[in-house]
Parts: C-alpha cells; sequence; structure tokens
C-alpha cells in the first residue's frame, strides 16, 4: 500500500506499449501523477495566440506514465480508483482553435470555409479552489475537477494521445473524477497506465474543444480484477454504473456505449434482453465529448435498478 | 382564459399543414388532450406480439389536434406550458419491435441479419401513479411522465408523426414535461399544434424504441411570442433554458442544438462567442431519442449562467 | 400509346398525394415535360446571386406534374423509361449559395463559420448541345442530361421537392437519363409522378449543390409492373441494374443501395447469400449526390453477372 | 536502378515507425514484395470457417516491409509506381465472418441481434489469371489485381494493418494498381514503405468485407517528390487524379476527398473556387471500402479537365 509521486520532466503524446514505464507499483499501491495541460503551458496570456502558441508543438496533450502495475496481464482488468485532484496553479485556460471543435469544421469534416477567429479564454481559480472566475464575461463557474485522459497501453498498436478508444484515452468525460472507479482493458503485462489533460470543469460535448485546461495533480490507486476481460472502459461512481463508448459517427459511440452497459448488468443477474428494457425505461446517455477525433458518450444505470425487488 | 377538451374519436398520423383544426381557441387558453398510445392500444397483453397486433395498423403514433390558436402567425413563436399529464390507464406497455430500436438494424441501417426476438413488456402503475413496476423482472421505475411528440404543422410538408424536426414532433425528450415550457417554430395561421406518445417514464436514448406507452390527458396552456421566430424547438424549465436538435448522424443533431442555443444565449447578452465558451464549460447535452427516423439531443445551460456577476 | 405535352404555368415544390393530377394518362403513353431549373430562372447573370435573387422564392425546385396513369394502385411498381432531354435554352447555370453544398457547413451540419462566398457561374451550351463552356475558366465538359428528380407521391407525406427519399425525389443521380428505365414505389392511386431539375451534366456527388442547372423537354414514356411492390427506386440501362439509397449518414445510403440491389438479384435467381458475394467482388457504388437533406448513393452490378454459366 | 525482391519468413500487422527496415533501397529502386493474403492462408477449404481458422490469428493482414528509401525525408512525397501484380497460387478466397462486413453489425456499429451465418467462398484462377470463377454459383469475374493495402510508417503513431487514414493503409480501393502511381505523405526519415492485402478482384465498397483475397508478388518502383507535402493518398492513371479520404461517417471521407483533389488541382493552375465548381461538374467519387475501421472514397477528376482551352 505504498504511495509513490511522478513529477515528469518530460512527457509522452501517445498510448503506447512500446515505452518504458515511469515507474512500477503494486497493486493497492497509490500514485500521484502531476500532470500538464493540453497545450503544456504554451498558453498563457490572452496574446498566445494557438496558431503561434502552440507551434514549437509537435504533438498535444502530454501525458504522465505509463505506470505498471506488477501482477497485472493481459485479458485482466485494471482498476484505477480516483482519489483527489487538485490543481497546482491558479488559472485555467480555454481557446477557440482555427480549424477545431465542435461548431466548426475541422481536418475530418472538411470544408471551404475560413476558420472561427482564434480567441484565448483565461479563466482564474477562485473561491480557495472551489470555482472558476471570467473577468472578460464576469460568468464564474463551480470546479469540478476530472482527468480528460486515462488509459492503459493498447494492443499493438501506439495511438496519439488525442484519440479515445478501447483502451480509453482522451475521452473527455466528466465522470473520470475523484469518487469514482474507472475500470480499463488491459493488452499489455503491466497494464501501463497513463493519465493527463486534466479539467478544472467541463460542460457536456466540451463544445469548444478545449475546456478548463490546468495543471494538476491526480492522486489514484490502482487494483486489478485478475481474469475478467472488459472490452471497452467502465466507470462506477457511488450511484451508478456507466459504459464508455467512443466511435464516430456519434451513434455508434452510444450503440457501444449501451450495449456494454447491458452486457455489465449481466454480472449483476440481468439477461440482454431485461438490460435492453431496463436501460430503455431508466437508462442515462450523455455526451462526454464531440470534439476529439472520435466522440465519446457515457451511458449509465442507476444502482437501484440493479436490484430486483 | 376558457379550458377545452379533446378526446379524440379518431387519429391523426401525419404533422399536417393540410388538416382541419380539432378547435380553435384563443392564447391564453388551455386545453385538456386525451391521447392515445403510439400503438393505438393494439398491444395489450403478452401475446400481442407486434408483428401481428400491429398488422391492422397502417401508420403509427396516432397525434390528438391540430389545434388553432387565434392570432398565431407564421414567424411568431408558439408557447406550449406543459400543466400536467394524467395517465388514463394503469398500464404501459413498452416492446422489442423487429427491426426496430437503437440496438438492431432497421430500414435505414441495413443489415442482412435476423430481427431480434419480439417480445411485449407490461408494466402496471404502482404507488398512486408515482411508479411503475414491471412483474416479470420485478423491477420498479419512478413515474416521470412526458409527451413524446408534439408538434406545431411543417411549412409546405406533410411530415409522419414518427419523425422529429424543426417543427418538433417525435422528438421523444424527456424534458417536454409538466412544469416546462415548449416553445415551437409557426409556419401556418394558428399554429397548429398536435400532440400525442406519452411516456409514463423513458431512459435517455429511448434504447429499444419503446418507452413506457400510456393513453394520457396532458394540459397545456398557449401563448404565442408574436414577431419573435425560431428555427428548431426550445424547452424552459425552472432553472435550464434548453434547445433540441433533430437530425442524422447524431453530431449534426448536436451541433444543432448548441448552435440554437448559443443563439438563444443571444436574447441574454451574450454574444456567440461567449454562448460558445460558456456552453463548453458548463453546457449540458443528453440523448433524447437514438431510436426515431432522425435522433434528437439536448442542449441546456443552467439559467445561473446567463446572468454576469 | 397517345403522347402529351405538360408545360406548366406554375409548379409544385412538393411530392404530395394531396395535389390534383396536371394530366391522367394510361399505360403506355407518353409525356413530354417541360421543366424549369432548380430556381424558376432566378439566377441569369453574374449580378444575380442567390442570396439576392432567391429572395422572392419561398421555396426551390420546382417540379412538373404530378401525372395520374391509370391503372396504377398501390403496391405496383411504376415504370419511368426515360426516352430523351432536350435543352430549351443555351446556358446553364451553377452557383455556390451560403451555407449550402458538400464542402460548406449548412443548416444541419452547423458551425459558426462564416459562409462561403457566393458566386454565379455561366456555361453556355455549345457544339449542337453536346457540351457546356465555361469562359471565365475555358473549360468545357460533355453534356449528359439527366433529372436531378423524379418521385412518385409518398404514402400520406408530402416532402419537399429538395429532399430524395424512398419515393424518389431530388437523388440527383446521373442514371436517371435518357436510355435508361427508372422504378418507382407506388403509394397512391395512379402513382401521381412528378419530375424536374434536369442538370446538363454532373459530377458525382453534385459537390457544390449546384450542378449545370438548366430548363428541359423530358420525354418519358410510363408503364406499370402489377403486383410487384419495390421499397426503393431502381434504375436499368442496357448493361446494369441499379438501386438507390438516400439516407444520412451517406453509409445508410450505401447499406440501402446494396441491400435493395441484392433484393433485385433475387429475382435473377440469386440467394441473398449470393447477391451479398457477388456484390462484393463485382459491385459498383457511386454518391449520386452528398448536398442534399439525405444523401444518394447507387450500388450497381453488371447484367453479364446476373447469368450463371 | 536496382531491383530487390522480399520474401518475408514474418509478417508485421502494423503500420508503425517502430519497426527495422525489411530492406534500404534508393529512389529509382524497383522492389517485387511477396504478400500474403488478409488471412495469412489459414482459410483454404469450405470447411475453414473463420471462427475456427482465425482462432491462431491474434492479428489480420499481414504485412510485407517496411522498406526504407534512402533520401526520403518528413515532408516529402512518396512515389510508389505499381508496375505488376502477378498471382502466387491459383485461387483466391472470400468469406462471410461474423460480426464483420457491410451489411452485418460489428464491433463499432452494435446491435443486439445474431451473426451473420459464416461461409467460404472460393474461387479459382482460370483463363491463364485472367479471370475468377466460382463452381457453386457458376459466376466468373474478370480478374483485376490491386493492393488492398500500402502505406507510409504514422508520425508517432503504430496502427492496426486493418485500418485506412492519412498514411494509406488498408484503404481497399481498385485503383491502388498496376500502371498507376499511387503518392503518399512521409513522416519519418526513409518512409518505410508497407504493402500487402492483394486483391484478384474487387467491387466498390468491398461490401462483404472480403474481397477476392490471393497471395501476390507486387512490383513497385519507388520514387520521391522532395520538399512536396501532402496530407493524405493520392493516385495518378493515366487517365485521371484521384485524392482518397479515410474516415467515418462516410460523408467526412468523401469531404476531405474532394478537399484534397481541390488542393492537387492548384498545382495545375485552378483555384479553390474553379475546382470546387469543376468537381461538382466533372468529378467521379466512388466507395473504396464501406466494411474497414472507417471507409475509404476516391475523388477523381479527369485529366483532360486540367487544361484551360
Amino acid at each position: 500500500m505504498a504511495e509513490f509521486e511522478i513529477k515528469p520532466e518530460f512527457y509522452n503524446y501517445v498510448f503506447s506499449p512500446y515505452l518504458e514505464p515511469a515507474i512500477r507499483i503494486n497493486c493497492g499501491d497509490t500514485v500521484v501523477f502531476h500532470t500538464e495541460d493540453a497545450f503544456e503551458s504554451r498558453i498563457k496570456t490572452f496574446d498566445d495566440l494557438p496558431s503561434k502558441a502552440l507551434k514549437t508543438a509537435k504533438f498535444l496533450n502530454p501525458q504522465t506514465g505509463p505506470v505498471y502495475i506488477n501482477g497485472v496481464e493481459p485479458g485482466d482488468t485494471l482498476v484505477a480508483d480516483f482519489k483527489s485532484i487538485e490543481f497546482t496553479r491558479n488559472w485555467a485556460v480555454s481557446a477557440v482553435i482555427e480549424y477545431f471543435g465542435g461548431l466548426q469544421s475541422n481536418d475530418i469534416t472538411r470544408t471551404l470555409q475560413a476558420p472561427l477567429k482564434e480567441k484565448v479564454w483565461l479563466w482564474k481559480v477562485v473561491d480557495d479552489g472551489k470555482a472558476f472566475y471570467n473577468e472578460e464575461m464576469r460568468i464564474k463557474i463551480p470546479a469540478a475537477p476530472f482527468c480528460g485522459t486515462c488509459a492503459t497501453a493498447p494492443d499493438l498498436e501506439a495511438i496519439q494521445a488525442l484519440t479515445p478508444g478501447p483502451f480509453g484515452g482522451n475521452m473527455d468525460v466528466p465522470d473520470v473524477k475523484p469518487g469514482n472507479k474507472i475500470y480499463l482493458p488491459v493488452w499489455n503485462p503491466g497494464g501501463l497506465f497513463y493519465i493527463g489533460d486534466c479539467h478544472g470543469a467541463q460542460g457536456q460535448g466540451e463544445l469548444c474543444g478545449v475546456a478548463l485546461e490546468i495543471t494538476a495533480k491526480a492522486t489514484v490507486t490502482f487494483d486489478v480484477i485478475k481474469g475478467q476481460t472488459i472490452n471497452w472502459p467502465r466507470i462506477e461512481s457511488p450511484d451508478k454504473i456507466m459504459a464508455i463508448g467512443s466511435a464516430k459517427p456519434m451513434e455508434d459511440a452510444a450503440r457501444i456505449a449501451y450495449a456494454e452497459l447491458i452486457k455489465w448488468m449481466g454480472d449483476y443477474g440481468f439477461s440482454p434482453e431485461e438490460g435492453y428494457q431496463i436501460c430503455t425505461q431508466a437508462g442515462g446517455l450523455y455526451v462526454g465529448n464531440m470534439v476529439d477525433t472520435v466522440y465519446s458518450l457515457v451511458a449509465s444505470i442507476d444502482k437501484r435498478y440493479l436490484k430486483r425487488l
């Protein structure tokens, strides 16, 4: 039950089975991860327009890790129990970036139109870290920190850190937060856990593509479920179980999320037919991101519907 | 401020500008609508399998209306203030229908696979109308009634009652419920309001395509915003403003919903750039239906973010 | 075997079962249809920018018809044998329209970006009607006339003339051309055939959304296949059979097109498994339009693969 | 101008910058690649049903390479001039695989339905290699060999060999064939060229997901365009220039393909506005595959439209 701290000197930009572990730990151990923001802190002022400030960045979304968890093997499920997230600076940044975001054409959804005008949005941490305040708009939003990315290394592939998928990755799902357990598939010995991209808060969909990006310390305790194989990430909160699907078009992400949730309900004694019916009448389905290389949707069911009367 | 009651002898299956009004009322008047279920009560027992029971149904999703509201003209916004929904029988029905629903191929998303096995699910109204109970699964779900469809007649077109769109229609959005106001575009004199498809409760996405279908009495008070033109349906709850987009693929529905919400935020003094930023950090985005001819998503923002500090 | 001519004084903008027939004919009769261009000839010069020239147009894509074909009943298949298309003026027009077209955001695929700059493109009919020439670019393109729209009236619904679907409609498929037979489902007595939107030529996809729009005379001979029910439009050329699917996302249109083609191959004695295999190895699949309210794809198989050796 | 031959002892299943080159050559050199079929020849008889025969295959679609081409650097364009493809056995295989293919639900487009029934299709090479014959159906199809995959290594990422993308990969585009030049972006020194997945013939869309899979020898001559950066693969045939987009939903692939083609037309002196107009009236757009992890579409323009009169 040891506790470790990882404060990287350099970051990775890929969820890869080919990188050396930053640390090797045991199940039950806790790691405090220092995470950079998605721009590696290159945008600090209104004048750091993305087209200029990100010129020196060959890749985005720096990741801390990977962590090798002893005893974790392919076919197991890795459990990442999120204990806390603390901000390590007193401001967050968002931005409108050219040809990026939910209401702009981009590299994949191409148009011939001019991009949106770039803009940097700065938000101060206020109220003892409980809120963010933007002076320009005079708007305050409660802090609700979570990690935009957490992943195990994929099988065979090395995937850039801007992508979500079966391995987790850049899901931008607000429920990857303290108090919740994240379950991830394992394809490589040690699992090889990556984490990064802390968001101080984020709406559903992460509309402009840039949440309240901030540096942070994320504290996670690791465990394993031996011999239980899952195909996509799952989340357990005190009240709900949730499954995440990441795909395009968005309906495919929705289908994956609900199909995986129904599979999970099987562990509680519900047939697929029953799961299908219960989710129809009582399931939740929200959009985590509609901006990344593929979109992430979260299907959920309240735990009270997992027990028969 | 008169109150009227409509108990149809026959129903319409189309949102159409070509049908005679069932009634003509004034702004401020209230109408109690008796609504049939989506199957026109053809499925009552386990043995009423859809492939058999629906053979006599040329069309589905019967609608009550249209209501002609005096003084409402093209270019106005119709306000439907949902006062209450009462069930008019003590059971609801759901079903798995061949080649229909979110986890099944269908007429548009075609495969060569066999359909899912049909099944009828019956749910009893219990707890004085506050819950539904399914004996087969021994599962109880709180009642949360709303109208799956409400619409104004489209411009020029007559659209079948299974379709959602700019006119509202078969959105299957749980926020079309008592306590909320629904705003609809107006293309025809009198607005021509249709309503139906009461759901006793429904999860987000309406996964299998059939919620807790039940007959009901829906009480709605009508008003108009003269000269205010909107392009898509909107909802106002005590706490939130919401915009609904209906389209395929689902990301298009998401884009419409957020773009319309940002436009609405303009009425509160926020520029599109500000609306885009606030929705990014604090917006909500859930799936109403992922089963109809196009999908409906709901974008929302809490009213507390509509005031500058 | 009579021949008729329809030169409308006014046009329809909707594929509707609710309109009076322009003419009643018998199977075997031929009709010469005068068709307007999609803008009803409002754009004639470089200065007729769409935002200005189309202000007086409440609807676009005027249709000639409907034709009532005696003896044609719901459940039959209507056969429209395209005999010829002649241009009735010596120029065609294309245009870039704001928020419309394949490489621009639009009413459904929304962004916050500014639209493309409008522009009118004029093309002269040259080489005795065999080609189009654009002086500005000094580019010549062979004429390949076809009808962007042809439809039977839908069942119950009235659908605007910009939409393709099971009823045909605004498919913008270059194979709806002289020498080919178009097969359409029938939902209403008389079939109620509409036609319009002649294109002097068009690339696959109709990329900017506006082909070489031109007024024309289209000559069509009608026939019926009694008691044969089809669900989507089909085309027969001297060499190929083709099925058209119209849907969004585009993969759904592709699935419909191939699924319907495989069904058609059943008439030639091939099982679905065989059809699936033959289409895999020898099928054609091109994009008709990627710009309309839904997209149209054409799946085809060469007739030589419809006979076993 | 040397000629080399690569007959691998083992294959790669990933397009990766992390693998050792199989060979290092110079620009102008020619390589004869021996390629395995997508199943690594595990399916040889009717009884080798995929669920059984592929059990020993952790990965599919074996690739030959990578080839390191001296002098090729990031930012250049690699030219792969396809000289010939010869079959190295006298039969090809196709199959229906459970939960795979264009008319079946799959791992991403999920349903709860049972899969299609598996089936192996065997096709004999006949007519001196000029055709394929299937005895079961008594159908003969002309040979039209091409490589389903060819790729340069991606930037940073390692991508499984079943995926198409900006790097080329599993595009399943029939125009990757002898007589045509394939242009690929370069992100790594030497380019790192992979090739495999020869198809004896294939329809557009590769409908069931398995074309006429066959082992082969592909002969390719390599060249480089120094300092010319492209973002997606391109093809040049004697008559046409073509651009390939790979994405989901399919309309995104279509947008990429046409946007890249218009960019390429810029090299011929056409502005984007002109390219947009010419493609609208004369472009080609067909579906390469509608079955891989993302779909590949090919936009083309005839070379005669690249010269002003």
